[in-house]
């Protein structure tokens, strides 16, 4: 009468190391000392009031039944007219799926296409549930190697070499997490042409879309109808706890997707759904324009400061609120390094071992979701620790 | 440049029938008809305002970012104490996973658990997401056909009828999804330890065990401290749309559950875990034990009457809000049964293509989410098509 054993793939999925790093700055601050947390992957700013004050109203309306597996057809609408006044791009409100998070999105884009036999091609550095998620299902990936001479993203170039048949997905991220960096124009829409030539599907995760800090830059979906398009309520809308998403998808997806969403989710929160038709309200987005020229500055501000430190930044990330930085000159094993800064100064930072093995051990995760003045007692502790006899 | 195809998996993914009939339902009540819905699976009631209140009360206080994968603190430990006031069993509050609708947890213990080459077995008829769960992770199902003679269960002899090798994990669900019968505490505690001498896993879907009419019946957590236990807030505490569930799990599976909790959906709706601190509460029982009075005396009610109109019920289910009643006398296709009668009377049935393939032709599923009144006129209705001359 031995314990049965656990599913295979548990061996091959990875829990968050950021997650170990939270719970020993946890532990530490119940002792007393003072963390500063550069090593959480949300918004610090609370859930803008027009979206809380839509959800309290719909609590006190109290139809909190399930909504379609597909969303509520007045969100579907909006986020399908924000794709016109944002981008000036026409989304039918059909092809938008709404998703508990861009997980429930990225699972189902991902379950909907691809079979075990078939491969993902993904960026590594990249975010870690993407391949899990893969893993989950039983398909392959393969990760690519990518480094700051393409600013950490797959490029036309690097999708040919890298190249199989059994590539039946590209899953790009744009902005990327861990690297904040934006894919060009040129090169997604050349990516998509790839695609469309090869029969593989193009999936685009576009969370930290709404937080590009400069320069205009198209959703995929202007380059291709064809595109896979996630987004999320999450990051530029700051309703994290709140679990929303969404999916755009091709016409002639949608069916599948409503069918997977049925089993899979029945339906995404009723009370999140209501309170997101507020999200794209004016004096909602005047709130969150705000919040991003906030994350702007504390971006220009931390990515001088870790230069000046000695961090490796070669590329400026455009967008998102994390920096990836080389710390090779002061470690060569980066999650050690993250550990011995978390005990000796206090700051929480995220190895690279998280994002994949394109050498992780060279870089940390810093996040900037916390405020400047706490960035900047950051540096003055991580500057005591690093360079002591400045 | 034809478009990829989609994953094989949704060739056998199927979408539920009722969404069809619940779609034309629709459509008749646009053009102005009366429809009476009988086949939506979930309570008629609102949440109740205690919930509700406790979930306004969070909204106001803002702190609306993830919680830990695993759930709110708070909320594991009240889920504990429940099982130890209501069926006075220990359960500790490490062992709580809170999941995104009970949808959640079924993902998450059968991704923990099962690889492809497993086998899951489990009752048809039954809930259909089930072997949809199991398809999209790549793992094979055994449906064993249940008829009346076991209560439409899995039974021991059942089990050890059709057990093979392969399989790794028994699903049994108490009371059942659609034919809401509750299995023997004897039959549980034999199944569980069946699974035990023969290494699989099982996992019980007790969703619907709030809503038990007479007698007492155990949570097979009485039986077993390696049962995996689903249950929900969606039904008994009548919080559909809010997407919240638990799983209670043995010890040793728990950082497996979590690091795939983190990845498949970093956790559940905040909102969601505040609102349901609220749900334990002797004022919001109060108010649920009312209403499920009701609903039995609605099932009272629609299985005498369905009785007397000739569908066959051979076992009178003691939980959930289903009858699963034999219409064969009427009709050797419960599908177009399904339909002839929705058009015909406004009588909206879920018919039994939803359940599995063990003779779904000849049972429709009825559901009492509504008023009595409601399902009084529905019984004249379908009187006045199946008896003209009564």
């Amino acid at each position: 009468m031995s314990t049965p054993p656990i599913a295979a793939r548990m061996a091959d999925i990875a829990p968050f190391h950021a997650m170990a790093i939270l719970a020993r700055a946890r532990q530490l601050e119940a002792e007393g000392r003072s963390i500063i947390h550069l090593e959480i992957g949300e918004p610090d700013f609370p859930t803008p009031q027009p979206i809380i004050d839509a959800g309290i109203a719909a609590l006190r309306r109290g139809n909190l039944h399930y909504t379609p597996a597909l969303g509520l057809a007045a969100l579907r609408t909006r986020i399908a007219a924000y794709y016109s006044t944002h981008y000036g791009v026409t989304v039918d409100a059909d092809r938008v799926v709404v998703t508990p998070g861009a997980s429930g999105a990225l699972l189902l884009a991902l379950g909907a296409l691809t079979n075990p036999a078939d491969t993902i091609m993904m960026a590594d550095p990249g975010y870690p549930c993407n391949r899990h998620f893969a893993r989950f299902i039983e398909t392959q990936t393969l990760a690519v190697p990518v480094d700051a001479d393409s600013a950490f993203q797959l490029t036309p170039a690097l999708v040919e070499r890298y190249w199989t048949p059994a590539v039946k997905a590209i899953l790009l991220a744009s902005p990327s997490n861990p690297t904040g960096t934006v894919i060009p124009d040129d090169d997604m829409r050349a990516i998509a042409a790839l695609c469309a030539a090869r029969g593989a599907h193009l999936i685009v995760d576009e969370i930290y879309h709404g937080l590009i800090y400069e320069g205009t830059h198209q959703t995929a979906l202007a380059h291709s109808d064809q595109a896979f398009v996630v987004n999320s309520f999450s990051k530029y809308f700051q309703m994290t706890g709140w679990r929303l998403g969404w999916l755009v998808a091709p016409d002639w997806a949608i069916p599948a997707l409503d069918k997977l969403a049925q089993n899979l989710f029945l339906a995404a929160s009723t009370p999140a759904q209501y309170a997101a038709l507020a999200a794209f309200e004016p004096g909602c987005i005047a709130i969150l324009e705000a919040r991003k020229a906030e994350l702007k500055a504390r971006r220009d501000y931390l990515a001088d400061a870790l230069i000046k430190l000695g961090f490796g930044l070669p590329v400026m990330p455009q967008g998102a609120f994390y920096l990836y930085a080389d710390c090779s000159c002061f470690s060569d094993d980066s999650f050690e390094f993250a550990r011995t800064l978390l005990e000796k100064t206090g700051v929480a930072i995220t190895p690279g071992l998280d994002f994949g093995s394109h050498q992780p051990e060279r870089f940390l995760r810093f996040t900037y979701t916390t405020s400047l003045p706490n960035l900047k007692l950051a540096i003055v502790r991580l500057q005591q620790q690093l360079k002591p006899t400045l």
